[in-house]
């Protein structure tokens, strides 16, 4: 290791899980701490010390601060809370990274970090901006395309619901599903996001739920959406906005069960709640729940193809950007009750 | 035609559907009238008269009761109410059947009625009872086949949970997987069901839902009887007991959604509400909804294995008969609350 690469020991900051949420999470759930980063002395071989520029915010970080059973262990109290990353090295031992190399990774609500070069995917940030390692090119972005391609296998002239349609991964979804030739629908919570959707994301046809007091009336408007009824459902948010698209299932429909965001606060299991399961019957619907990091084997090809749909500037998207890590807990409190439009990220 | 084909006008019994029910199947909802059947000279090529023997009561009778849609249409006012049969040809204009053959139909609530040939299936009821056309060599049998084999797909050592397991299908779908090499845990109502489904079908574990107040009781006593979670579920009832099930999913579980006997009845959506329907997503679930009349391709194959399995002795099953068409109306109203063991039935 040379002189150059000797780093001058450095403090930074990053944000633990203080205490488990209940019910709502709130600011207490949290705590910044600074922490200083070892010499480059003590680094081991293969490790790698990464400065992030961008975090990310995804529900499914609302389940880790649960410690109920999931897909998932829980994130351990007092530790870094989970996250995706986007950077630069800093320094490294690792003979494929170099300082200056863009990379994405799972490091965390953290300013920097140490990683093994293994745990770290090398990035290309002058075609394409940094930020989009976190939406479009990393989870949520191969999140919509194996729902899409391996669960739904969305064929042209199929109708396709997709909840939470303006976030991260509904927004692919919907893009994708009208590329392949859908008739696409969004559900999405206020006027702005619909008109997004619409307007600028290119769906057919978008439900403001915010706009109806009445489970009845937002089927209706559902219906109306989707005058031959529902063949594939992307489904992000559970509880009642399932049921409403549950009540216009066809024959044979399919549901990718991406997410229930509905229930993930929620304190009792009400929220969750589905009137309309009967439907899963007799429409002879085939539900699939799933978490994209169990099908890794997708990856390099759905990268490959969104890679190419984005150079092309074939799949809009929009970024909510927090500033500082400081930021990061109000940010996600409101990802979970649904104030972003996009890809929700903080930025360092 | 010969004479001695000719048959005197005759009158015979049937019930029509008066009025359709609103929550709870009433005895109203029902009609009996007198028939007259046509002579044999008004028999056309091809037709068939049958003199029942059997009357098949099944609880897809509910929903076809009911004017919303379904996978089928409703069963007409003032017809004839849909039902399989089992009986004897009396009178034939098609080559393929004789006076005196065993045959199995869709004849409805009938003594008599006049079919064509293509619609009745010859049966053989010197092997084995006439009545078992109705039940494992029947819908019912086909139902529990398809659902273990086409979508379960079981295996030795997984945990297989079925629900409403004293009946039809439930009864046949725990041995299926018993033979297959399953730990099979049975759900009914009632100790002497439980008794049945463990000493007589061999079923591994029985939980009786009558015997729990709350729905933590349920879950508790059902995890006891699951210590290594479910793999596999046949769901035959929906709501609480279906949620009881759910809440003890692994990852990966296949779910067979057959049936949701709870809500058929029910004034409102919430007899089938699932509160824990995020299961589906955190144990990344499989659901298949299914309706075995829709896969007519399977039907040899399962008649085949299960004739074989009966003629072997290693299918048990136990009929509850109700005697004389005047009868029906009250044995399937006891149907649908569960009073049932086995398969219920309607001799004439």
């Amino acid at each position: 290791m040379s002189e150059e690469h000797r780093l001058p020991a450095q403090t930074y900051q990053r944000i633990v899980l203080a205490a488990r949420p209940r019910g709502q999470v709130a600011p207490e759930n949290f705590r910044l701490e600074t922490a200083t980063l070892p010499t480059i002395d003590d680094l081991k071989i293969n490790e790698v010390v990464i400065k992030n520029h961008y975090l990310s915010l995804d529900p499914y970080m609302r389940g880790r601060m649960s410690k109920a059973k999931s897909y998932a262990e829980p994130q351990a109290l007092d530790q870094t809370m989970i996250g995706a990353t986007a950077g630069q090295v800093v320094a490294s031992r690792h003979a494929d990274f170099l300082p200056g190399d863009y990379v994405s990774g799972m490091l965390g609500w953290t300013e920097m970090a140490i990683e093994d070069g293994a745990a770290l995917r090398k990035v290309d940030a002058v075609i394409l901006p940094l930020s989009v390692y976190l939406s479009v090119l990393g989870m949520p972005g191969v999140t919509a395309w194996y729902g899409i391609h391996r669960i739904l296998q969305a064929k042209a002239g199929q109708t396709l619901v997709v909840s939470a349609a303006g976030g991260a991964v509904g927004s692919v979804v919907g893009q994708l599903a009208k590329l392949i030739g859908c008739r696409v629908v969004g559900i999405a919570g206020g006027e702005q996001k619909c008109a997004y959707i619409v307007d600028e994301l290119g769906f057919d046809s978008c439900v403001d739920y915010k706009k109806f007091a009445s489970e009845e009336e937002l089927t209706d408007s559902l219906a109306a959406a989707t005058p031959d009824g529902i063949d594939l459902l992307f489904e992000n948010v559970g509880g009642r906005i399932f049921d409403a698209s549950l009540a216009r299932l066809n024959p044979y429909a399919k549901i990718a069960l991406c997410g229930m965001i509905a229930g993930y606060s929620a304190n009792s299991d009400n929220a969750q709640a589905l009137k309309n399961s009967g439907k899963l019957l007799t429409m002879r619907a085939t539900l699939q729940g799933f978490i994209v990091t169990e099908h890794m084997d997708v990856w390099p090809q759905a990268l490959a193809e969104l890679t190419e749909l984005m150079v092309a500037k074939k799949l809009h998207y929009k970024e909510m950007i927090a500033q500082g890590l400081a930021a990061a807990p109000n940010a996600f409190i409101g990802l979970l009750s649904g104030k972003n439009l996009g890809k929700q990220l903080v930025r360092f």
